[in-house]
């Protein structure tokens, strides 16, 4: 899973019929230092996320298992909200 | 999902039986903010889009749950068509 | 899918049964300009690629769909040969 | 599968119910002569991996595998210590 | 698939008890010229493969295939020792 943060919101009304209801974030995938890593992505929000919430998300075919449809055209859903993050110290 | 804005389109007439009568676009991969992220892929089109519209687009196995042919060899495809894009106000 | 070139072909003895008689290509990707997109991969050729020949193929889990065999080792199949690309003008 | 460093934890109480109990370590992926590569991600911890420890992760639909629960959406999971990494001499 | 040469072996007594008795090489991915491509990986070895030797692999959910375990978390696994590679004259 990835940490990222929520940055925005897709609207499509013109779009595949299992992904009818689905909310569509953008997410900025970033590190345990809240550092951004590579660019934004969408993904479907299964877990209730707000703006500027810090999320983890599953990517690829497993990200259509939290999502209610069987088989939804899904490769990247939130699954989780952050409460802490904690570093070892070394 | 990621954000793409089509930009081509792709002919073969040599190809995999289960892939006859797909539509074969070029989508340019970006970002929130509509700027470039990597190169081009080919994706097949299940929306219905057209030339310099953005849509977002699945990618690998998942790729292959809106086209009609249970085991095609698809590993991208176009999902839906982008009305709008909202990013949140920091 | 990307696109790419045929630049090479692998011969290997030694490999996993299920993997016999299957042509290995070296495969260069590229975008729609037919510029080098990373490195060359190893693809299995279900369409019967030339030399230097334009194709597509597909990666991940989806390339052992092409595949006679049901359970092959695969993940990366060229799944069709290219005519022609088209790109919009802006 | 990459090697890794367990360098620290994520806390989420709002989450799917899939992954309740499931513990997610914070780890660096890193190459066999301890360098770091990319940036950290979470995965599922089924090895009882403590802090500091080098370990091997898998990543994407085979992380579900060592998990329990049958459909959990998981993308990388910590499969094994490592004892001692021997590089070959040329 | 990606051709890799074989530089070394982790070791690893605690382990998901699928990997039980998986010989575990370290692998540097390179590309048809023998230039390394992005940093070593670690693979399950299906096909007896030795010290030096160039092998090509497979990587994501279709590793498990070789692999004896119908369920056995491995994302990567060497499926062929090369004998040799040509690259065609343009």
């Amino acid at each position: 899973m990835n940490l990222a943060k929520v940055i925005g919101t897709v609207w499509a009304t013109q779009k595949h019929p299992e992904l009818t209801g689905a909310k569509l974030q953008i997410v900025q995938p970033m590190d345990h230092l809240e550092q951004n890593v590579g660019s934004p992505i969408v993904a479907v929000d299964t877990a209730g996320a707000g703006p500027g919430e810090t999320v983890y998300f599953v990517s690829a075919r497993e990200a259509t298992i939290p999502y209610p449809a069987d088989l939804a055209p899904i490769d990247a859903a939130i699954v989780g909200i952050v409460d802490r993050i904690d570093v070892f110290s070394k």
